[in-house]
């Protein structure tokens, strides 16, 4: 077996998820992640977890979700109590056919996910972490190689945590103490200022003890109580299977009052039209991970890139809100990106230029 | 997919497990097994079942214990929970290599196994059936092609079941009413008297509804309480890993009291070394599945081969008792197959003969 494999499982298993002696750990295993599944197993029995395999396959639940008429039992008992009385769940992605699912009508998905919505909110009440292992499905959406794309799955996975934890705190501290933080890049097309007084941002660190829950993550987020100006999205994705490319969004008063796209606009309509929280964003995000140098459609990697900065159109995180407050609520969260690379782009709070074409204020010692 | 992985599928969901709309049915998928995983999935779709999908990887389970300080916590209760909350369990088998645990230590098995009883039972409390998809590591096991194994396994999987069931419940209305069965084959090699007066066979038709748990089965058993004459097992078979041919085994007074092996005699004298109940008899089984028309050194096949009896040292299964009744105890149940089907070999009731050189009463009309 590949030492990165093993060393992929050590990282979950020790970092993101802090799997003690006892814990009952569920292994969610994609039905490309086997390899990644036994590296885990190998780490779980060192360490004298319990181990419980699932097995995740999209062709499996998408044949019997095809099959079914629709009308699903809410929250199986034998499943609610598996998560219920679980301390970790463990998900390994790793799909062969990122479009196994094509065939499933959109109602029985939705009818399915509302029928399990005790079963997920038991899940996500454990120590969960998502990760992905690489397959030749997940290369080949991203227009990669398969050797390449591995490269790329433990460039990002594998990282120094500790140390990168340590820098995304000091741009945590930049904006919880921060009010306005302005984007701004190719002349007027973006300037965009989002307003965070009084939120809280979070140091996304990959691990469970700082309530992160993906592996790779690196990312410091937090959610804008209002947002002005505009802004234009170039990092292409896919979003609801279709195409979305060049997004442009126009904010007055929080909410978006125009938008367009070269491509994909039906999608951003539907996404727009879905309540009113949708019309507004969630969240802003600071991708930091230096491991993700470029986009691979997949919004796990995507969002983290080192450079490029997020906003979620939808349902903002509680953890970023004051005690009490309720968020920005919108049955949707959907992340767009922006690269801040380029020649000339700045991310500024309150009048300080933190980062500029992509490399903070830190990292180059140039005057804020 | 292979139309004939769809029909195991419905037969194992339909006539095995008897699969209702709501049932909370566990679908432990073998690391080979996922063709028939994915079959499953939508025949339980089909029924309005729920799908709980486990991962029965042997590689994964090895790559923990052989991690594990074997030191287990007793009955995780996640996977406790879920069991006993479940209604059936099918575990598909179907390995990618059968030596997958063969680094495990014994002891670490053991330790395992002991440390799970009280999940196993509720396991077992369930509606449970157990199957095999065809693999290519089972083909060799086997010693046959891949394409030759996949016709043998759907040969014996994808019989009349109902007609079989009935023809069985002949056999099963002879051994009921019968008190001495006799076996005679090459002369006085093989003349053993089983005494079954009081038993109650078993006809295992491969169902739930008739406490019949194996798929393919085909089998009709009984549990004898007393032995005497001498018998010799020629089909070979592979026993805790080791190759075990010719075996003799010597009766007298119901205990094994002389025996040899042509091959594999450390492991006969292991077995019958294990406890007092090891050196009976447990089990008279008569195997009457015709499409298993030879070996393939895998027990849930073999011993349901048409033309065959087997003989387990060990425990008995308390349903061929009279009510209130112990059975022989023993920590071990090993079968031992002899292939009737030679030329002056006969298996009688009570002075009649009901199977002659493998062919029965009813098959061939031969007087008794």
């Amino acid at each position: 077996m590949d030492q990165r494999v093993r060393d992929h499982a050590e990282t979950l298993v020790d970092w993101s998820a802090r799997i003690e002696a006892g814990d009952d750990v569920v292994v969610r295993v994609g039905e490309g992640a086997h390899d990644l599944g036994v590296a885990v197993a190998e780490k779980l029995g060192e360490r004298g977890a319990n181990l419980l395999a699932c097995y995740d396959s999209d062709e499996l639940t998408s044949a019997y979700l095809s099959a079914h008429d629709g009308d699903f039992d809410a929250d199986p008992a034998y499943e609610l109590a598996m998560y219920e009385r679980a301390d970790s769940v463990l998900a390994l992605g790793g799909t062969r056919n990122t479009a196994a699912a094509a065939d499933v009508p959109d109602d029985t998905q939705r009818a399915y996910a509302t029928a399990r919505q005790d079963i997920r909110e038991a899940r996500l009440d454990t120590d969960w972490v998502s990760t992905v292992h690489p397959t030749r499905a997940l290369a080949q959406q991203a227009g990669m190689s398969f050797a390449a794309y591995r490269e790329f799955v433990y460039d990002a996975v594998l990282r120094d945590w500790e140390s990168l934890a340590a820098e995304m705190a000091q741009l945590k501290e930049i904006l919880d103490d921060g009010s306005e933080v302005r984007i701004r890049k190719d002349g007027d097309a973006t300037d965009l200022t989002l307003f965070v007084d009084g939120r809280t941002a979070v140091n996304s660190t990959a691990s469970v003890a700082d309530d992160s829950h993906n592996l790779p993550s690196g990312e410091v987020f937090t959610a804008p109580y209002d947002t002005a100006g505009q802004v234009v999205f170039d990092v292409p994705m896919t979003i609801r299977g279709k195409r979305v490319e060049g997004v442009r969004l126009v904010f007055k008063d929080g909410v978006v009052v125009d938008w367009e796209a070269d491509a994909g606009g039906e999608v951003i309509e539907s996404v727009l039209e879905t309540d009113g929280g949708a019309k507004q964003l969630g969240e802003l995000g600071v991708g930091m991970n230096r491991g993700i140098t470029r986009p691979t459609d997949q919004i796990l990697f995507d969002e983290k890139m080192a450079g490029t900065v997020h906003l979620a159109l939808g349902r903002a995180y509680d953890a970023c809100l004051p005690e009490g407050e309720s968020s920005n609520d919108s049955a949707v969260h959907v992340d767009l990106i922006t690269d801040m690379r380029e020649e000339g782009t700045t991310l500024e709070v309150d009048g300080e230029v933190i980062q500029r074409d992509g490399v903070f204020r830190w990292e180059d010692g140039f005057e804020g």
